[in-house]
């Protein structure tokens, strides 16, 4: 019998791989010859990173780069040698978790810090990079990255424009003279469920703005800012980022890497799940467990379970979903191959204890569940 | 496909009966097809009246008596005419629900509503019983229900005693020249899980006495009283409650029925079972379903989905318990019968919640049980 253990984070509580072991310890304590194929999974987001660094025989790296807000910051990344590849998390230099909710300013957060860490990469010997975009506290179109891959935004007057979301307004210019010219001969997989474009009502400013700290004027003036940053690369690269789908990811870095960078944008799990070759893990398998803190509804956009599901799908292996949380509206993802949704509580808790405990309730629940797989009694098919 | 739905109540959540209801949506919902043979059990505590009566197409009885502090109450129990059975908690007179903590008096509390309760019964044409022991107030060792049926506890000077047990220091005789001769052609069945005698460290005053309000000196003193009780008794009836197992049980009302009564003391959830004849409707079951509100090492004590998974295995059904909490131990569980066990909260939440989403939860869980057990493909038997 063979189980592929594909499972995201369960944010707070344990990592991916964490959330493997685990998973382990449940098979085997049910079927003790199990042949159980651990593969953490990521979606692009937090934990992807250190996920594709293992699974592929890579490294963690540390950048000193600035954050959003220009301070120090030691960046964490991924590199495997053998692929010249680096993994990126922008939020390593850009997050929203390294500012204070006080601190956030997306007028003058820049995405600076981004840019210093792909160079950090290309020194090392980057030709591929893997990028998730998610978590950014910036609103700047990407523009700080360009600057510090050697691009410039000057004014009409000439002048390098400060930092910033909000300074865009006044950009006349983009001077790529001194772009990285490595960046050419690199392949970049952009990594992110969003496909929102960058202007407008269901565009960056509008949409992650607020959450960066962005109050309804400051929405209008940045949305405001980013058309003319988008006129102006529109008419430098021939990519009309206003509109393309996906520019609007991360504040706009995702306009930046698709008109300036060979980038393509891909579904995060997607990404991932490739680069660890999942599918071709799952040949022979009996079963495909997948999961991650929370399911229900929202799964269906694209996160971990939804990308492991349909890919099990297309290999015939029923896949099994455990939550710490299995919310309303989970129901729907039965329509989308799942056989069974298991919430891995075991009672009544508070969410602290329910975060400590998180890797003993996935044991128990899998263990739970491979009892019930194991009945020798099935009856017919559902 | 046949599934027997035996779960006990979920205290606080919902009866057995709504339990068996929200069982059968559940597996309805995977299987449309399958035949759900609904048995609310109980173990002769709470409920067991209206599921007996339920089940055995009886009816539900008032019968105004008194409390354990002799005020009026009105006590349900249940009425099957067609075979002349009462079925009786003694909760219903002598329940310690019904009486405030502040107001508990162990010393003066009695059994005689619970006299009552059985003349109501026997006036109703009553020949056999049912009777559930269990969340007594009383410590008087039955003496008050023996004399609400006519008997007399007398002190050395001839007069009666007060009630409450710590009166019985002082008895010298029991004159049954008035006891209730149609109790002599009647059948009863105790319903108890108890096994405490009526004395000693392990008696009813010293284990129970507590809870019920008893200090350590108070539960000295109605030891003593019993003891002196037990004596008299013995003398009389040659059945030395003192050291019978299950005389302690409900204060001791346990010692009165056995010595006084043609008695016998079972197991609760056997009484249920066999009253509602749950093993022959398993005949051809694929599946039982039992569960009530919590299941952990304590289940083992002849709980309800204990009892249920011994006759189970008998037939060689599998079992798979639900629960709103699977406690620590519970794993002890998987060595008697059960294939699996369930716990139904879908996630973080509080008590409360919990208490409301109940029904909810167990049809959710259930229908996910049911989805698991559908698999194509079980692998080998655990």
């Amino acid at each position: 019998m063979k189980f592929v253990l594909a499972p995201d984070s369960f944010k707070e509580s344990m990592t991916a791989t964490e959330a493997v072991a685990a998973m382990k310890r449940g098979v085997l304590s049910v079927f003790p010859d199990a042949d159980c194929v651990g593969a953490p999974m990521a979606d692009g987001g937090e934990g992807t990173t250190e996920v594709l660094a293992d699974a592929l025989g890579g490294v963690v790296l540390t950048a000193p780069v600035h954050d959003a807000l220009g301070r120090p910051v030691q960046a964490r990344y991924g590199y495997v040698d053998s692929q010249h590849l680096a993994i990126i998390e922008i939020a390593a230099a850009a997050g929203i978790d390294l500012v204070a909710v006080a601190d956030r300013d997306p007028k003058a957060a820049s995405s600076y810090g981004v840019g210093e860490l792909i160079g950090h990469a290309l020194d090392h010997g980057a030709t591929r990079f893997i990028v998730g975009l998610g978590g950014s506290v910036t609103n700047d179109g990407g523009a700080g990255m360009l600057e510090a891959l050697g691009a410039r935004l000057l004014d009409d007057a000439g002048a390098d424009l400060p930092r910033g979301g909000a300074a865009l307004a006044r950009l006349h210019r983009i001077d790529l003279a001194a772009f990285d010219p490595r960046l050419a001969g690199t392949t970049v997989q952009i990594a992110s469920d969003v496909t929102n474009p960058l202007l407008g009502a269901t565009g960056a400013s509008a949409v992650f703005g607020p959450q960066k700290g962005a109050d309804p004027a400051t929405v209008r003036r940045l949305d405001a800012a980013l058309s003319v940053y988008a006129a102006v690369v529109a008419a430098l690269t021939g990519t009309d980022v206003a509109v393309v789908p996906g520019a609007g990811a991360a504040g706009g870095l995702g306009a930046a890497f698709l008109a300036f960078f060979p980038a393509y944008m891909r579904r995060g799990v997607d990404v991932v799940m490739d680069a660890v070759r999942l599918a071709d893990r799952m040949a022979g398998a009996d079963f495909v467990f997948t999961g991650e803190g929370s399911i229900d509804s929202q799964t269906l956009n694209g996160k971990t379970p939804l990308g492991v599901a349909e890919v099990a799908a297309v290999h015939g292996v029923p896949v099994i979903a455990f939550a710490g949380r299995i919310g309303s509206g989970a129901e729907a993802l039965y329509d989308h191959g799942f056989v069974a949704l298991v919430p891995i509580v075991q009672g009544v808790s508070d969410l602290p204890s329910a975060l400590v405990d998180g890797a003993a309730n996935l044991e128990r629940a899998v263990a739970t569940t491979c009892r019930l797989l194991g009945m020798p009694r099935g009856p017919a098919t559902v």
